[in-house]
């Protein structure tokens, strides 16, 4: 069973690889008023049960994937 | 406008990072086969028609976002 984990900084955290990528993408032309930058994780997992998977993968995410204190995560099971 | 860039390791292109998510999710007893690590991109555009705002960040996705060699990108727009 496959799953995504998106994971992001928390609004209001300071995240210099989003303006990192703001600045560069307004040197280049681009017309984008704000950039934020996260990871995105993708899982193969031993689990058969898209229940039992997405408890695992919250698990995961509060134990390593994310931050709980600057960032947010999304969770999503494929089938 | 809004958008999700997504941009993630190709098959077969080493992903030391997630190597090192996934070797950490097994020493805290998670049953894991394989991890890949990439990254997650939310853009606020001034465009405000859908087709035009893909485009756009399609464009941003060649020239700055992602490297075509080692990566892909996957764009989302939201409304």
């Amino acid at each position: 069973m496959r799953a995504t984990v998106l994971v992001r900084p928390k609004q209001g955290i300071l995240d210099p690889q989003g303006d990192a990528v703001e600045t560069a993408l307004a040197h280049l032309g681009f017309s984008v008023t704000d950039a934020r930058v996260g990871k995105v994780v993708d899982l193969e997992l031993d689990a058969t049960d898209p229940a039992e998977a997405r408890v695992q993968v919250e698990k995961m995410c509060v134990e390593l994937l994310a931050n709980p204190l600057m960032e947010s995560y999304e969770v999503e099971i494929h089938g």
